[in-house]
């Protein structure tokens, strides 16, 4: 029997719409350690990994690890009928085919059930290997979702460039070019409001606008953005949840036919 | 003669947005009582009636019983116009072919008026027996329209269940099934956030969502909403207009094929 | 070489909003008085002239007239990327066909560089004479915004009469006819919303309502418009620009068929 009961049930709410547009079905993924889903966008090219820590739950009982299999477009239905202040429930038996989201007012005058029907999914669990990372931006979420936003409409990639001074994100279309470049800065009233950069060598690499848009649908999960950047790997842009968990974004950079476009510069 | 004003004018534009999807094209009829309306719906399924009586008007003149043939689609352009702390003027010249609505901005310095082309619509006045209903549910019109808004979005019709305890709200669909009870609450800061439940025997009845949420429409014009119900009638969902009368929709319940359905539950 | 720095940014991105959508594309000429432009709208039946003197820029260095002719949809595109706080400072070198739009965020953490492609524009600079109107109209800008989307809905022309009393817009179509009247007020709390009329004579012009509309964008940009009419003459519908300049839209009266119309009558 699984029982998982979130008292600020706005943030599964909002997990739901940040990852539905990427990802058409996924498996849910419980055990005794957390609430997890891994799961490959529809056209194979971004990675999403989420985890709610099973502390972060009022109570959370998993008896055995489940995988439940869901339509992320039907689950977000649903949990657009819970309010911002309703805790939310999920429930499911041991061997059913559905699973239930239970959603409570705060004064507990209206109680809501609803019932989705689960699905089986073929999914293999990627390993994640830890990684060193070249360097790392924290920033505000907000701006870096107006920066990606901006760009798009001048442009269909971004390359993302780190030096100590700053991170600087540029594209080109046929309208003309674009350049913002943010300085580090750690001096605000809000350390939300910092941007920091921690840098082991200038890096330079270039990404699809959409997907990194997409990505961006989590703003509303938190204040900051984290964004990992190495020449070999794929880009990790994360969300931390309120103290139980995060979402991350894996996108692997393109390769530029030009050798030197790839080359770090600010 | 006729000449009716309004001090609230923003009511009448309430009232218009309420029915002007519902209904395309109604008499308003005018007596010594007041200014009221009763039509049914464009595929002749549910029945809507309005109630504006004279003591709600600042100024009331009638010198005859007068049945104005109106589409509401084109009324609802014109009184669009107004501000909504406008005062309105509905006038009328015995024997004219036109009804004029006058708008005056409260401090008097903007004057409209807008003249519309009446219509000659064939329509019998329905007689609506008063009727002893087995619930009545009053509760929050905000809450029951937010109900029937999340509703839609897993199935087409809604089972109203009415008991002691409270009110269930049921549908199912493609992907799944939901139920949403609202507990009796009479113990509640402001009256208006109440659920109150008067019932004289258990009622379970299945209707139709579009039209559940057509009539949620009417949401504006009152906190409130109350929902008879009986086996044998159409629910009556009425919504009170600021002590001058009210807008109330008819409807008739679905009948199920499989007869368990309709037996009262919650 | 060209260096216009503007501290509140945010007007020319509200100069671009009110008159992208009127005019693909067109020249701005710079000069030592200012930054200017004059075009006609697509369909060439309005024209707009707009006005932003040296004085109003922070930093003005413009070395020779130079003529940059820009497409104004990509031109507000890039706007749009700049914050509402960011200064913008407009950049070109001799000869180049690139002009640069460089948004700094008021903190500073934040530089952007938009580089946009010039285009090759005919365009011939139309001398506008002064004149002497019949009758000018100053009225809160929103108000007038208001009455020509108001009128849009029942009709496609609307005739401006004025008279010492006040000024009154009329437009009729397939559903009615309307007549809003604004009365001379200037006995208000705040100058802003006064409505003042300066009459030599009586005047009743009629104009297309897709253009007033289309002028109407500029609301934004003050509180305040003042529209000046003569039966010669084209209209003029002009908005200050905060004590730097403005935009005028000019547009001819269409011609009656019916010789009455034309009479001026309030």
């Amino acid at each position: 029997m699984l029982e998982l009961r979130l008292v600020q049930g706005s943030l599964l709410k909002k997990v739901l719409e940040s990852i539905k547009d990427l990802v058409n079905d996924a498996n849910f993924d419980c055990s005794a350690t957390g609430f997890s889903l891994q799961a490959m966008d529809s056209s194979h090219v971004a990675l999403v990994a989420l985890l709610l820590r099973s502390e972060g739950f009022e109570h959370y009982r998993c008896d055995r690890n489940i995988s439940m299999g869901m339509n992320l477009g039907n689950m977000s239905k649903m949990l657009k009928c819970a309010g911002n202040d309703d805790i939310i429930t999920i429930k499911a038996d041991d061997g059913s085919d559905t699973v239930t989201f239970m959603f409570e007012s705060p004064n507990q005058d209206k109680i809501a059930d609803f019932e989705m029907k689960l699905m089986d999914i073929d999914s293999e669990h990627l390993g994640i290997p830890e990684a060193e990372y070249q360097a790392i931006v924290r920033m505000p979420s907000a701006e870096f979702a107006r920066i990606c936003k901006d760009l798009s409409s001048i442009g269909d990639t971004v390359v993302i460039s780190v030096t100590k001074e700053g991170v600087k994100f540029s594209t080109q279309g046929d309208i003309g070019t674009a350049n913002i470049v943010c300085r580090q800065n750690t001096t605000v009233d809000k350390p939300e409001e910092a941007t920091v950069i921690e840098m082991q060598q200038p890096v330079s690499l270039t990404f699809a606008l959409r997907y990194m848009n997409s990505f961006t649908k989590a703003t509303p999960l938190s204040n900051t953005v984290t964004i990992s950047l190495s020449t070999e790997l794929p880009v990790v842009v994360e969300y931390k949840i309120a103290e139980m968990g995060y979402i991350r974004f894996y996108l692997a950079p393109k390769i530029e036919e030009d050798d030197e476009e790839t080359k770090p510069q600010v």
